[in-house]
């Protein structure tokens, strides 16, 4: 049988507690077709706080010989200032995006029948947002001058590239193909005249390779509206790294909390591992309690056996999943107890 | 008795409509105490498209002369090419933000009682956005080179200064003093760390200047978790020009829609006229048919009057538009019958 060669990045706070039924939920469903071979990393801010270390050139060597990677979520306490400003998101989580080249950022949001929203007439939610991941507002080309005087100044540097965008957006057409096909770009190009007219002239011209793919365009104020009025009209979100970020953080709260959004930091071409990670944080205040919801990075674990060519598996997951959330009754479970609720459903 | 000098810019679409039922509220609200004169100006996309003209320096000298400017809604079909790119938002709206130094856009959230909000548990929803309005990415310092070839790099800048970012948090904390003594500072501090820490640092400098207003930090993906799920927890929100249109879209969607969002877009030093204005757009698809809300238009009125110091009117207005909303049925008014409602209450 064919081995699954994965790298495990549990990371910080209730990483550990969901990635343990994460891996779980990975090998039952792969039982009968793959072999999971697990290497642990311990990457993390905690790891950072011991040993002054990141990750490091030779740190991501090594995570490039795996299939893929599976990350818990990374983050200390942020009112810690040896954590200031992003140190551990940047030289961690975003290091890896960006040197394994994640240009799809893809985060799907259903919202499943039984699930509460705070929406009071969601209607069908199920769309896919598709967020840049190496460009953008993302690319750490800021810097200030007079730091700390009355006369700082402080510049923060988009930049988008045509080679950048249009691979990003010929994935989201891909992906409508299989889906609805609707495909809304998100932007501001009212403001933002450059990077926004980039991004339409792009758009344009792939949609006129996919006449069958009905396309549109909201400013990213007026999408944040319709998220909440009507998210039934989306299918699928094309839209850059900030824009993407802002927008999956409350597609996650109105299908039911980002405990059960999961994402995949993709590298379509197969060059680089792709890495996949729920979308919610380290939540430090809940670790170790066994309180986390493990589903959004269950549900991530679909999205990495799509990626590696397992979509039977993928499915098999998704079923457990939405069995699940189906009988959740109100009392609440521990970690451990969702993780195999999930896995017995996987025998 | 005072006079009121005011410009009015009835602007596109809707704009016309709803202005002029804000002019008839302006006018019974201030019957005992200020004389109100309005001179209009023709400012517009559909002025543009006519004539080729936006707003040039002699225009911008003589809306300077006036005590404040009420703005309807300006920008035509979005799907024109002549009005490609936000010409009219960047060479209209955006230039009189900038021209006229309206570094605070002040954008109240009130979930009214009987107002139905898209959220099944909004609890109450009281707060009122701070935004930013002369810097941030919305400075137009973008630009692109091999444009249109598939090498084109398309860039954008977010400018921040320590002097832009000080004046408006002072006008935030001094609005948490009047309220709920509250701030919390919106920003994306781990990715856009330059802005993102100069925006920190001052925030923490003015708390220290309010030991009696608490104040907490939200990225701003987070903060459109909260807007969904714990609106109350919101006071006094303090943000960038980008991340505050963002959120304030959010906000009037959650109480009640942005039919009933006004903001004002203020000098609070008077060197200039502040402008007033509903925060929703020309919405040309139901432009000319009497149906649109004209209370977003009627409650900027109020912004209006509190800032040229006349408080008891502004509460006057408010009181009206609270008891109309009270009292609001089902059956659909028309935009005019809407705002006699209103003015009635005011005689
Ligand atoms: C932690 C942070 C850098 C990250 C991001 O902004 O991309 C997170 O919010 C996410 O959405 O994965
Ligand atoms: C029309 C547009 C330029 C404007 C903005 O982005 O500020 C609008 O969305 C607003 O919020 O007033």
């Amino acid at each position: 049988t064919r081995t699954i060669d994965l790298a495990v990045i549990a990371g910080d706070g209730i990483g550990p507690e969901v990635i343990a039924e994460a891996v779980t939920v990975l090998e039952a469903a792969t039982a009968d077709e793959a072999q999971l071979a697990v290497t642990t990393y311990p990457f993390s801010a905690a790891h950072y706080l011991e040993t002054g270390r990141i990750l490091d050139d030779a740190d991501l060597a090594a995570l490039a010989a795996h299939d893929a990677i599976l990350l818990g979520a990374v983050g200390g306490d942020p009112r810690d200032p040896r954590l200031a400003g992003g140190i551990i998101e940047r030289g961690l989580l975003l290091k890896l995006r960006f040197a394994f080249d994640h240009y799809v950022n893809l985060r799907p949001t259903v919202l499943y029948p039984t699930v509460p929203s705070p929406l009071a007439a969601p209607g069908e939610v199920d769309f896919v947002v598709v967020r840049e991941g190496t460009e953008g507002p993302y690319v750490g080309n800021g810097g200030s001058i007079r730091t700390g005087t009355p006369h700082e100044i402080a510049n923060e540097v988009s930049v988008n590239t045509a080679y950048g965008i249009e691979r990003v957006v010929r994935f989201a057409f891909a992906q409508a193909e299989k889906r609805r096909r609707k495909v809304t770009l998100v932007h501001k190009t009212n403001v933002l005249t450059h990077a926004g007219g980039l991004w339409s002239r792009i758009v344009q011209a792939e949609a006129a390779n996919h006449p069958d793919v009905a396309w549109d365009y909201l400013h990213v104020d007026a999408a944040t509206i319709f998220l909440v009025t009507d998210p039934a009209r989306f299918d699928v979100i094309v839209t850059d790294n900030l824009f993407g970020d802002i927008l999956t953080d409350l597609a996650g709260a109105i299908s039911g909390g980002i405990g059960l959004a999961a994402s995949g930091n993709i590298n379509p071409d197969g060059t680089f591992p792709s890495m996949f990670e729920p979308v919610h944080g380290s939540a430090p205040d809940i670790a170790g309690q066994q309180k986390a919801d493990p589903t959004a990075a269950i549900l991530s674990t679909a999205l990495l056996l799509d990626h590696l060519g397992l979509p039977d598996a993928a499915r098999r997951v998704e079923a457990a999943v939405a069995a699940d959330l189906a009988e959740r009754g109100s009392t609440p479970r521990t970690t451990a107890e969702v993780g195999a609720a999930i896995t017995t459903r996987l025998h």
